[in-house]
Formats: C-alpha cells, structure tokens, sequence
C-alpha cells in the first residue's frame, strides 16, 4: 500500500514532501493535546455552516454527529490503550501532520465524502488560535480550582500556627521574631495575586478568531458572532489579519505561569533550607522526599528542588516565545508553531508544582520548639528597643543610632539585649521588654504578626476563600475537556493504566 | 573636611564601608528617578505620623515644609543646571547611597534636627516599594496616552487607506489581497490590548505596601489606612511580609513593556521591509532616517532598526529580572535592588518608540502604485476560486485540490488565474472574477477587508478612542511627578537646556 | 504482584514515595537517552574495581559481561518493537526512576546478585555527569561531521555562483552589488567559526568527574586516573565537591547550540525573504515546503521558519538552565536534573537544522536574472564613485557628500547613476563607471567580491575542508553509541519501523 | 551659531534628523568607551593608507600624529574634569553621533582638513566591528589578572583551612564531612576554567574585519594584512560580508561573563547562607556590609547579594543580545548597535565582583568551632559505614540497605553512629569508626577531602598560578588603553577626583 501522508494541502504540488522535512514539520506529537477543543470548535463550526446555509442542515447534523463520533472513540481507544494522546493518534491516525488533518480523516471515517465540507470558510490560521484560546480557557479554571487547593492549605497552617514563634528575616539575616503562621500567610497572599493574574488571563481570552480564515475572512457568509457564541466567547475579534497573527494570549499565559512558578520556587527555597540541618524547622514526609543512591542516611527535598528548578524552564519558555514572535511580519508565520509546547509544559508544571507544594506542607512536621528558640537570635529584637525610645520622645534617626551602640555593648560583653545593664532609664526600660514574646505582641499595626493583627488578617482571607466561585467563562462548550484535563490526575490515570 | 557618606545606619559598626563597596551597593545613579514620588510618600506618611500622634502636629507641619522645599529646590536645581536627577542629586546631596539618604539628608537641610522624625515607623523596605509603586502608577498614564496617541495616528491612516490595495503575505509569501488600511488597522486591535494591558497593570498596583516597616510591621501605633487612602491606594497590603518580598508588579510591567515593544518590533520590521527596494511600498521621511559613512546613497530605516532590536533589550530585561527573583526566600533581599534599572530603561524605551513608531507612519509616503501592483501576484486570488467553487455546491476538500491544479496549469502556461481557459463552466466563471478588486470586495465577513467590512472595523476602532478617558487612578498625589514624567519630551529639554 | 518502583535508595526510608511526586521526579523519560554512554562509563568502573581489588576480578567479569548483554539486550529490543530508548525502557525496566536504576536491574537480570557490586565507590552524582560529558563528546563528532557536510554545500554553490551579480544589502537596503557566491561563503566562515566552538567544547570535556562520588570521594581504594584513561579523557577532575557541582559544560554546550541556530536562523530569514515574491531570487524545492489548508496556490518556505522559530527555543534552553544554576549552593541539587532534557533538544535541533538547511539550499532553483537586474537599484554603484573621486585626490569626505548630490540629483531627474550629465570632468568619468559589473569587479580588496579575491577566498574555504578529519577524541569507547546517534537519521529509522 | 550634529553622512540628505529621532540614535553615550582602541585602530588604518599610497606618507603623518594629540586631549580633559568618558566627549565634541564621529571632529580640529582623509577604504561597519574586538581583547587580559588574583585568595584559604572540618552538603541537605579547604577549592577550579574560557574567547579575537568597509571591500588599494599585523591581528577575516555582519565574539564573550558570574553567584550564595544566623560559619568584615534604617542590629551581606543578583543582569544581556541577532539578514542592521551596552556592564560587573570576592573572603571570620561542631550532623558518616561493609565483602547495594536501617535504628533510639550498639561485629566496628575525623581522613581517592589528596590537589593548583603570564595576544597597540581600563580602578579613581 502507498504510503500516504495525511495533510490539508497538497493539489499544486507535483510530489510529496521530503521525510526529514515531514518530521520537522509535523506537529501531531504535541498539539493532540488540543483534540477536544478542536471537536468543541469545529461543532460550532458546522453548526454554523448550517445554519447560514453555507451547507445543508442535513450535512451539518452528519458533521456534528461525525464529530461526536470521533470524540468517542478517541476516548475509547484511551480507555483501551492508555498512553499520551499523541499515542492515540499515532494509533487511529497514523502519519498525521497535525491535530487538525488528524480530525479531518477520522471525521471522514466516521461521516464519509461530507466531511470534505468541513474546512469552508476557515483555515488552519484562524482554528488554531481559536482552539488554543478555548484549550486554555479550560486550563484556567483547573489552575484556579488548584491554586485555591493550595491557599486553602496555607491558611489552614496558618491558622494552626498563628502563635507560635520563629524568627523572621530580610537579607536572610535575623531581622525580628514574627510567627509560623504569619509567614505562611505571605505566601497566600502571592497565590492570590497569581489567582487574580488568571483572571485576567481569562479576560484576554475572550474573542474568537474564527472565521478569520488564511489573513483576511473569507467570501462564504459566515457568522462569526454565531460561533463566538457558541464557544462562549464575547464576540469575534475585529481584525482578520490580527486575529491570525496575534499569539498575546500565549506570551500573557506564559508570563502567568512564570511568576507563580516563582512564587513556588521561593516556598521551596524556604523548605530546602529549612528541612536543612543549620535550620532544622521541619521535616518533610518521606512521601516526598527520595535517598542517595550511595548516602545511606538521606532524606533529600526533591520535590522542592524539581519546583525550584523548574521554575527557570519556564522562564525559559517566555524567553524563547518573545524572541521567537519578536520581529515576525504579520500575518501567521510557521515560526508560531512554537507556541503550544511551552504552553502545554508550563501548564501543567503549574498545576503539578502546586498540588506538590500543598502535600508538602500538609505532610511536614516543622519542629516548633527549635524556631521559638532561635526567633530571637541576632539582637533580633533591637527595633522594638528603637521604637520604644521613640515613644519616649527620641527621634527615630537617635534612637537607631543610640540601638545601634546598645547591640555592641551586647556583642563586646556577650550578652543579650534584655540581659544588658544600662544607665538611661528609658534605654533600661526598652532592652528589658526586648524579649521574642514582647516583640512579637507589639507589632499590631495592620499586617503585622502581633494577635491581633493576625486575627484580621486571617479573616480577610478566610472572606476570600468563602465566595462560591469565582467564576470565570461557564464551562458550557468543555464538555468534551475533563479527560485530557488536569496532568496530576492524568498521571495517576496513567500509571493505573500501564 | 572628613569625608561623609549619606546613609540611614550605622550606630552598630565600628568603621565605614569598604570604597568599591559602596560604590558597588549605592543606587542613587538609578533611583534618584524616584524622587518625586519619593516626596509624595514622605508627605503622606508624616500627615499620618502627625495625626496619630507618634510625632506633635507642629513637627508634622514642620516636616511636610520642609519636604516640599526639598522638592522645589531640586527643580530648581535642574532648571539651572540642567543634566539627570542623578547629576542634581550628586550636586545637592553628594556621596548619598540612595535616594532615601539624599532627600532625608537635604530635608535636614531645610528643616533641621526634627527631620530625624521622619523615617519613623517605617523602612526603606516597605518605602521603596510604596515609591516604585507610585512611580509605575504615573508611567502608566503616560504610557496609556502614548499608545492612543499611535493608535489615533494608525486609525487615521487607515481611514485614508481604507480601499488601497495591498498584497496580504501570510509566511511572508502571497497570501490574499488585502488594502493599506486593513494592515494598519492589525497594529491599532495590537495596541489596544496594550492599553488594557496597561489597565491591568494599573490594578496590580491598587494596593500600598507602606507602613509594613523592615518585613513584619512596628510596634508604633501608625495608620496604614490613612496613608494608603493619602497616596489614592485602595487599601494596604495585608501582610507586612509578602509587602516587602513582593516584587510581581515590578514582573508584571516588564511583561506589559515587552510585549508592547514585541508590537512595535513587528511594525518595525514591516517599515524596514516595506522601505526596502525589493518591496518599495514605503519611503521614510528622511527625517527618520540616516545615511551612511561610506555609501552615500543611503537612506537607512535606523529608528525602525533600533526599535526592532531594542525589543530584545525588554525581553532581557524581563528575563533578568525573573532570573533575579526566582528562589530568594522571603523577606526582603538585597538583590531586589536590580528590580529598577530595567524598569526605568523598559518604560522609557516603550514611550520613545511609541512616539517615533507615530512619527516614522505619519511622516512616511506610501507607493500606492506600486502596492496595487503586485497585490495579485503570486496567484493570491486562488482562495476566491476555491470558495466560488463551493458556493457551487462543491465539498471545499475537492475545491481546495481542484484549485490548487488551477494554480499549476497557470504556472505550466505562464498566465494568470483570470487569463486561464478551462473547460468546466463553474471553474471558469470562478477564475474569471479572481481579480484584485473582486476578491477583497469579496471577503465582507466580519474583520475582513471587504468595504462593508472595513466601514464596521473602523466605526469600532473610533468607540474606542471616543471615551475621554479611561481612567486609572486620579492623579491627585502626582503634582511633582510631571517634570520627570516623559522622557520623550525630557530629551527634548535636556537638549534646550544643554 | 506488588507494584515494585526500581531506585537506588530506600534503606533509611519507612515508606514509598507519592505517586505523584515519583512521576514528578522520575528522569527516565529523557535520560534513557545515555544509555549507551552509561554502560561505556560503567565497564570502565567495573573494570577498575577488578583491577583494584575492590571486587575480584571473577566479578569484575561477570558485570562486564552483564553490562555488555544488557547493551545487547536493549538493542534488539528497539530493533523489535521500535520506538524511542524511553519507550524500550518502559518495556525492559518499568517504573525505573532514571537510566542508573534501569541498568542496575537489568544488570541483574543478566549477571545475577553480583549486580549488586556494581555502585561500589561512586554514586550517581559523578555518574550522570560523566555519563553526560561521554554522550556530549559522541554528539560533537556527528555535530561536526554535520557542519561540514553544510559547508561543503555552501561551497559548492559558492563556487558555481561566484560571478552572479546580486543585490547586496545593509539595513536591508540596497548597498552595493554583490555576487550570489560571496554571499553565501559568508555562511561558510560563520559555520566555520561553529566548528571551531565544537572543538573548544571539546576541551571543555577533557576531564572526567568519575570517582567523585557524593561530593567528595570515597573511602575505598578506586583508581581514578584509570577509569579516566579508559574513557579517554585526559585526566579526573581535581577536585571531587567541583566535580559533582559543575555543570558548566551543559552551559558551555548550549552556548555552542544557540550560536550555530542563530546562524542557520539568519540564513532561513534571507532564504524565507528571497523565496518571497517581492525578492523573488529563489524557489524552494517542493519537498521542502508546504501548503495551506486554504489558500489552493501556496508553497510557503516552512522548514525555513520552523528553523528560525525554533532558534529561539535553544535561547531558551541557555536561558533557563543559566537561570536554574544561578544561585545553587555546592554540592549536586536536584535542580541539575534539568539540564538534561534542554541538551537533548538542543543536539537534535542543531543537526535537523543543518540537514535540513544543506537540503533547501541544494535543491533551490535561483532566480538568477532577477538577482542581476535588481543588483544595481537604489543607486548601489555610488560608494565606486566617491572612491573614483578619491583615485583623483579628493579627501573621503569630500568626496562622499559630493557623490551623496549626485545621487540626489538622479533621484531628481529619474535617472540612474551612470546616465546622469555631470560638468566636472573626474565626477563625469566615476558615474560613467557607475555599473554593476564594474563595481563589483573593482571590489578586490581582500574579502572583496571581484573575481580575483573570490578566487582566493574559495581556496582558503577549500583548504579548511581538504582536512581529513580535525580530530576530536578518539572514538574508542563509543562503541555502542551509534545507534542511538544522529537524531535526523534517527527519525528516518523510526520512520521505516513504525 | 548653528546647530550643527557631528555625524559622518548627509550628502544626499535635504534637511536634518528629527531631535528625539537624533537622541534615539546616538550612542555616544555608551561607546565613548571605545574611544582609545579606536585611535588604536585609527593610526593603523592611517599608515596603511601611507604605505600604500592611497594618501601620501606626509598626510599619513600628519594624520598620525593628529590621532596622537587627540588622545592626549582626550586624557588631559579627564585629568582635569573627571567623569565619565562620555562627560569627556559631551564636552570635548558636543553633539556628536557616535564615538567615530567624535574622534574625525577631534582629529579635525587637530590636523585640519587632512582629516577628511582618514575615512578612506572604510566604513563604521567594519571600523566598530575592529574596535570593539580591540577593546575586547585588552579587558580579557584585565579579566584574566581578576579572574586569577580571586584564585590566589581562594589558594591562600584553602591552604589554611586544609585540616578544618566542615560539614559538605549535597541537596542542602548533610552528606558527608569535608574540610574548608576542600570546599573552598571547589571554586579554584570553577574559575580556572574560566581562565581557559577566556582563552578560548581571545582565540575568537583573532581575525580583524578591517577593510571591510560596509559590507563587501573597496576598490582602493587598501592592505587588509598591513592593518591586521599593525593591530596584532592573526589575519584579516576572509569575507567582508560576514566581517560586517558578524557578532559571534559578542555573545562569546556575555557567555563568558555570564558563568563567571554564576560561579561567584554561587559563591556568594553560599556566603550569605554561612553568615547567617542558622548557619553561622562566618562573619563578613563590616567593610563589605551594610546596615539597616530602621533595625539598629543588622550587618546584611549586601555585596554577595548584589552579586548573587546582578549574574542575573548577565543572563539578560545573553538573552537580549541573542534574541536581537536571531533573525537578521545579512549584513550589518542598525539592530547591531545595541551589541555594546552590554558588553561594557558585564566586564566591569565581572571584574567588580571579583574584586569584591576576593575581598569577602581575605576579610571573613571563619566560625572553625562551629562548622567543626555540626560537621557530622545528620548521620554524616553513614556512607563511611556502608563502604567499611564493602571493604568486608558485602556487596554495596546490601551495604548501602544495611545501613539505612542502622540510621534507622539511630534516629528511634536517638544516638549517634558511633554510639550504636549493633550485634553484627563488622557492622559495629564500622559504626565505631563512624566519626567525622574518620570519615574525612578516609577518603583519600584523588580528589578527595583526605590529607594525602588535598596535598596533591594543592600542589595541582599552585602549579597553575605559577606560571608567570598565561599569555593572550602581546599588548603592544594596547598603550592608551590602561586609563579606561579596569572599572574597580577607575571607580575609585572617581571618587578620588569628585
């Protein structure tokens, strides 16, 4: 049998392609991850061609039914199995060129010759756009729901450990005492922000391309307010040329992605030095850590390390999808290709990052009584001297210099602050109160570990976990998503599979 | 005289720094930029000392004297002496470390001993956050009218355009014909994002990190709420400690700076395409241009050249920056410094483009002539035959390959697609409209180029820039900032001045 | 049967791993890519611990056998069932952590309990890094060879197009008339220097990290000089905590990556600007290029923009790994995972690219009448007729802002350089000599375009290449490494076995 | 008077360049750096034109000897103005374009019109191509002496601390005993490869584009060899073209600086974690620390925080100056331009840090009781066990199981290693011997903690620094270079004159 190459184009040429070339440019490995959004996305297609009677309404419910059709028993062949969806494909639609000719010839099995009628009024430049753009809408909400998980871990620690002492610090020197729960908080309030970035990332997500076609629509009278829609978007975008040209949303998610990949590489910083033995905060469950092949002794944070590592990638990826788009004529340029796999990458090492970062946390045992002991290491209590001279009626700029001598008195007598022996009354009366427990009171002002202060502090945060759901685009038009949806879940799908 | 040196500290050591030391840490080159927003904060933060009683309301009338005396004798500093806030700054306040150091240094000039009540109750930490912040809030508005500023000159273009035809490249091949002002209108929908993704940037920016002091707030009985509502934030931030580690809206701007400047790159190298001889659709004013020192014919598209290559400086910027933040545990660190420098250079390099982009397309005169030419070539109507073929009830599969035999009898007889003879009635019909004029007038879907089209997309675009203003947050606290404001006009200036 | 995970460690441990952690720290799935080069790197080891009597020698060759039948067996099970070296590992060694587990129990499976002594004296800190450094030097030789099967393209074409008068350009504008064979030799010299920069890398391999163990040796007598000598390296790294901390020549070698992209990038952006139908100097091969899936007539330039896109991707790689490194304590963390899978890429990338570049530039057809009319447009001859001025006595600057008149007075009555009237008898003589021919016959200066120095220049490049072989390494360890070697043959492979 | 731009080029121009166009281009600014390897390159350029007659050897010498007194007023106004280099220029040629245009404004007013002559047979092209490779070459020497000073503090410590015990870490987490000597070396050899990048980018400095002229030669009889020797060049390159648009030496050289810098960001992560208060293995000399405003105690690391930071800086410019090149045609872009401002900071950021890490640790107290103290925390000594067990014939994969069990056995007794009882006799007598002491004198394989191996390896290094001069091309064109030198001396020589 011919060896046939299954592509979109082809009539003007006299031969086929070269093979290597064929590899290179094939992208089937990657963008099957894109199949149901492309089945939601050419539903509403045909839906679409039928109702403007670009074709029958006959012919449009054989292609819906065509393209049900093939999402079922693309399931189904995952079901049986098992593997990557680019797997799958390999099976049902070897020697694809991409996602899109994929879901063509198996449409064509499924619906015969009518599945020719497919492809009017659009082009692969316009339904690539749109497919990633709905891909990502759903990723969102799996990255939301994922990141919630996680702040709802960290107020929980937080709440357990609102008291309880550790040392605090800047230029990771010993600053001033503040308390477990205090700093977790912190990092809740960086996942807040990260929530608030995806939904802005929604909302750079809500106009279709479709019906865009090559660069510049199409002379078929299609309705692109229809299929917007119908796929749940605001309406189409106003420019074709733009429309096929534009990858923001891309560099956006990427950039989305990055920055709370830094905010969890930073929490695992933390967790590596603190599961370290100089700090010995906490252990980390055995669950997640892993030994030395020749230290027989270890308990190692990988978990940790792999998130803070990885981080960089997708720094990596933003960098490199910048400087691939930034000097492209318009319109579409293959070069945008490249966009999909650092998408799908970060993604998904956002959303595996974040359920590690949460087991981590939820399994450690930080060890209590070595942070209180230490909390007031390094005169780590001199601002609360500082201040106090200030109600007193010193100056800030005396009473920081006047400190600042007090804390080498200490040093050249090898004592501590509440131990010294001063003759200024009110110096007297500040070094006395410099205790942890002191310290830590005094700082009430809004934001600040002191009781009282962590009490409202946990509430506003308690008040933003509460709100049902923060929305989002509804999830009419991802029927078809759930099962390609969240990588830590297909993980474990798949290692049940193997 | 002894040699002093400007810094907030010191009680505690027994010498001075090391001279490559502190030549090597001070920041007053770059953050001297800040310094009107600088005063704003100071002004805001002794209203507050003043009104909860840390400082006597005289002190605090004192100290906000003397802040705006600072703040005149530095304009008028410049005005008579010209240069960089760096170059006043080394005047006025020599050998400061930053730019902190400096304005309390010459605020104990102009107000004697109480300035040392000023820095209490706060740290540089929580101040220099609260000083970018407003600093990037005042950009932004400049930013925001620079980008409608170039959208209202591209709209305007393609206005006049609106019916020229163009040739439309997609892989910078042939694609379909398209007019002038459908191109350009792609950039105004390009910047249009940017504009809401300045809007963006402006609510990460809504809340105020001062009064969280050193990392964990004080144990004085300061009003975050007064000062945030003083500087028009809409509240503080609720963690002291995320307050001062949290760098994501330095991340965020970089982001928002570098794809505006990926936009630019793209349009840029258009020009230098367009004005090339190959192409020959534009000649650059020579105003924007520059010649050569050995080839005296030339006339070379710099500006374009240099904002095409300056969009990789954003991208480093950006890559740097995230490199920087990526696994620094909280609070505070040293490194955070490196947030401004590319900061500064990212918003300067985006407004300076903007305005020459606008330049170099007002200014440049296009050859319609020879744009109408060549719209056809390359048999870029082929895409109408194909369609006109499926109105004819043919499956658009079977039009796409029988089109494409169209385009390869074409080549083998050297003729065009109207110029071709075929047999078949439909066929025939369909290459005889395959002209210029009839396949743009053609793609009348929503966002094409078709008149009806265009008529829709620029009635859109005019909304837009209808609105008065989209706001942002009133600039109430800004009334020092203008002076540092534009670069564009501050070269202008700097160049009167010099 | 229990689900039994192969790693290398456990002892200390009273529980498995997380599921999900497990698969987020497994590398098996691209490091099975060295497999070749561990088991090189392992018989060296074995064969060490025999001579040292660290096992005896009986033992020792039972593993040597055991690692040569483990060879064999993975082999014939990728002869079989195809696939990539992850999916045979998958089917040999399931639920192995990395490529050092997998060996070690297939290792068992083969030679039995004595496997077991195999890990004596090293752990898989200076294991993977010397694994790594083995494949990198079998990837430079094809990497190489690659280069200089591209040059010698370029040469060849060079040759046969030395005299084809082509526009030159600066700035992308016309500059002065070139030939089509000196503008391609400059590709030559740039992939010279990339052969070069293979070779420095070389050296940056040249000493082995094997016997570092952990991060600072062992206490058995191992005999580090002698594994060195067996793989062929010049000597083992000095110092054991270095050893396993260093990955500057992962770094080192995608610098080389990115550099040889951007070349190939530069020349993909003149080969998809010179296909395109305002240059019109080129017609790619139909087998390297594709369709539209709309547009019937298009032959788009993709495997030209797949290179240049992808150039940026190896940016990233640096970028991210260089950003992974940057603030990592000694010795080995987990981060250093990453560096891998970037590598891997980045190699296979390098050499699809420079087959694939080799293969559009042999088979493009040059339009080289296009190319000779076009050479001499935008007054390209003038630099020739300052310099005509120049033979005469004027002063270059003088004489470049008078022939810069001359050229505005063509531009103003339309003519071209040689046609223009001029009084002055020398200026009248220089236009006259103003053509393309003469101007690039006058170009003699070494490096110039006129014949002369072209003959020259071809017989430098020439000699470069006469070299049997530049060297490297010599290959005797990598015996088992050339199955797994050249990715483009590779796909090829892969191609026939499905 | 006129406002007149000092800039090589306008002939062909009718009016001016736009201001903000003008400012935007300019880069005086930055490559007034360039200045005295451009007089350098100048005069060579000169006596060829003498040599071969293409001026006469009397104008040859005027010009020389007016290039000459140019440099003397260049350095005689710094001598008494101070500032920058571009302070110099915007004094001494105000308003100039870019450092060529400066000097032929100097040279005029120095030789008069003759200096219309100098241009002759070159462009800026190929002229900053030259330069910029000049004033490269003579910074490696700089770097190299840094590079090797640093060495030489790290030599010195090391052989100190050869004997005191430390704790060694791998994943942050306890691994073995080690001594200070032995870590401290690990950066010996981190920056003597360095050394050798160095080499190998001096190696890329070898061929001169000069004579290049814009992009392919002259028709003046211009000696490309002449100026090569006079420039200690190997040779000019052999296409012009590729001379032109070359700019591999500038992203060779960021890739040197970049890990230089990840070393001594490596370094100085590993000072700030020692200096703090978990760790306390070091106190950093005031000198090279700074305070805080507000909390009195605090000596913060900031220059190893800095330079932890600013590596990132590096990283960006590799990014930026990679991404900006990707996708150019041939030859030279004005893109090119941006090629400098990062070259220039990361040669003085390089030589500052190293400069300043020297100075770190020749100033640092080491806490020897305290690393000697916490040296075999975390059951340290374990794999110690484990060998002991090989080394009585237990296989090690047993060895490493058996002894994982016995840390097991520790933790829940909580004893040490040494102080368990186990029945086993050779796994009692292996506990014994568990002790740091032990640990560190037994692993004695090359490379090694142990005595005996640090002899060796100390002697390994001391050979390196003995060698007197390690080369790089003579300095003989280099003599005006010295004043601009080395960064950390000019800034102290700055300061000095402020």
């Amino acid at each position: 049998m011919a060896y046939v190459k299954q592509k979109l184009w082809g009539g003007a040429f006299s031969k086929g392609p070269d093979p290597l070339a064929w590899s290179f440019g094939q992208s089937i490995d990657s963008d099957s991850e894109l199949w149901a959004s492309e089945l939601d996305v050419s539903t509403a297609h045909v839906k679409m061609l039928g109702e403007t009677g670009i074709i029958t309404s006959e012919e449009a419910g054989q292609l819906e039914c065509g393209l049900n059709a093939v999402g079922k028993s693309i399931l189904a062949d995952h079901e049986k199995n098992g593997g990557t969806w680019g797997d799958v494909f390999s099976r049902l639609a070897p020697d694809s060129e991409d996602v899109h000719a994929a879901i063509e010839s198996l449409l064509e099995k499924e619906a015969g010759p009518v599945a020719g009628k497919l492809h009017a009024g659009r082009s692969r430049n316009d339904l690539v756009a749109t497919t990633t753009k709905v891909w990502l809408r759903a990723q969102c909400q799996i990255l939301r729901r994922r990141i919630r998980e996680t702040q709802r871990t960290l107020l929980s620690l937080s709440r357990r450990h609102r008291a309880d002492p550790m040392p605090g610090f800047t230029h990771m020197q010993s600053a001033q005492p503040v308390t477990l729960g205090f700093h977790l908080l912190a990092y809740f309030w960086m996942l807040q922000r990260d929530v608030e970035r995806v939904a802005a990332l929604e909302r750079c997500l809500r106009f279709s391309p479709l019906g865009s076609a090559a660069l510049a629509g199409t002379s078929l009278p299609i309705d692109r307010h229809f299929t917007a829609r119908e796929l749940a978007f605001e309406g189409p975008m106003p420019n074709a040329l733009d429309a096929t040209s534009d990858r923001d949303f891309v560099g956006d998610a990427l950039h989305v992605c990055a920055m709370l990949m830094q905010h969890l590489s930073r929490l695992s910083q933390e967790l590596v030095l603190w599961s370290g033995p100089m700090y010995g905060f906490v252990k980390l469950d055995e669950g997640v850590t892993t030994g030395s092949s020749i230290m027989p002794q270890k308990r190692n944070p990988d978990m940790a390390e792999l998130i803070r590592g990885r981080s960089a990638r997708v720094i990596g990826h933003w960098t490199a999808f910048m400087s691939m788009m930034k000097a492209l004529p318009l319109g579409y340029n293959r070069d945008q290709q490249e966009d999909k796999p650092p998408l799908f990458d970060s993604f998904n090492l956002c959303i595996e990052s974040l359920v590690l970062s949460a087991r981590m946390l939820e399994t450690a045992k930080f060890n209590l009584e070595r942070m209180a002991a230490v909390a007031g290491d390094g005169f780590a209590t001199a601002t609360g001297v500082a201040e106090a001279l200030v109600k007193e009626g010193v100056a800030f700029r005396s009473a920081h210099e006047q400190t600042g001598k007090l804390v080498r008195m200490c040093e050249e007598q090898g004592v501590s602050l509440p131990d010294l022996e001063v003759d200024d009354i009110a110096a007297q009366r500040a070094v006395r109160n410099a205790t942890v427990e002191q310290s830590i009171a005094s700082r009430n002002s809004y934001g600040g570990p002191a009781p009282g202060a962590m009490d409202i502090q946990i509430e506003e945060a308690e008040a933003l976990l509460c709100h049902p759901d923060e929305g989002g685009i509804s999830s009419a038009t991802t029927h078809l998503t759930p099962p390609q949806g969240d990588p830590s879940q297909a993980r474990d799908d798949k290692k049940r599979k193997d």
